[in-house]
């Protein structure tokens, strides 16, 4: 399975996004993903030294600066 | 909703976009985004420490330098 | 007006640049400007806090390191 | 045999992928990589002067800030 | 005239070029150039302090990482 | 001739290439390129300030973080 259809199979579910920039984790749940992986997350946290911290509710992020994106089991 | 649909329905609204750089955000109304996420923004603010900063009026985007961005509610 | 339209407008008139790096700031006459943000500026101007420095005549600046462009008012 | 086609004799076998941002490098079990180096890792770790650190399980790495990869032997 | 019709205007004349990363800047003799502002560049050098340093000869510059070119006048 | 063709005519022969993030030279065979600046090298070495450090092996460099690439004489 392509990587851009691996991160359909997680819509619904909630994932954690590393984005460029100062070590930029965040953690919500993936509304919708297009092919660029440009990504919608709804109910959204950052996520600092591992614990959520300021919350940031309905968020798009840029495909392009997401560096690795992963399930939270 | 794809992400990028996502954000046509927050034309007209305040967002708050954060741009690749010294961690960079602005907050302004939403004239108008195209499928590469470039946005054109109007009354535009530097938003620093989460506070108003200097006023930037009208501004054009590039969409592969946005981080993350996000309505103003 | 898409943002590259709104672009469009500003040719012929002066524009401020920022780009990616250190905190590069540009000022200029936009000579034209294409799909990409690819711009042509004329008596281009670096500016370093807030004044115009070195002078940088005609250059040509590649749209995806642009962060953000704004008319001079 | 072009660098894509190239990664796609990877499949199935560990990689080391090397990230861009704090000099990041992954090491996991290649599932699946696309024309734009998109890539489905699996039992992945991160990889710390040259030792397994952290586990990350199943991972998604967009293409465009994949510095390098290579088989791990 | 669009920006990469200028830079094909600039083919056989000595340009600098500003790369992304250390405050890169090199100035050589423009061989080529095509529509994503890939560059071939002879007898270019790296310029530090404004003053021609390290040789470089023959070299390919990938587009996407210049920041600005502009001709030498 | 374009740059990538260019590129094309190095194929056999030893290049350097300058990466993007913490001034990172590479020196090796190159083996295959594509259009994107993809490059596959083999008998690859990290270079430090001018000479061959770690051993690499066996590399894919993804085409956008490529800031430059030359042939060694």
């Amino acid at each position: 399975m392509f990587p851009t259809k691996k991160v359909q199979t997680l819509i619904g579910t909630i994932i954690q996004v590393e984005m460029k920039g100062d070590k930029h984790t965040l953690e919500g749940k993936l509304e919708s993903a297009d092919e660029y992986l440009n990504l919608h997350l709804n109910d959204t946290y950052e996520i600092v030294e591992g614990v959520k911290s300021r919350s940031l509710g309905s968020v798009i992020l840029r495909g392009n600066n997401i560096i690795m994106l992963s399930p939270v089991e």
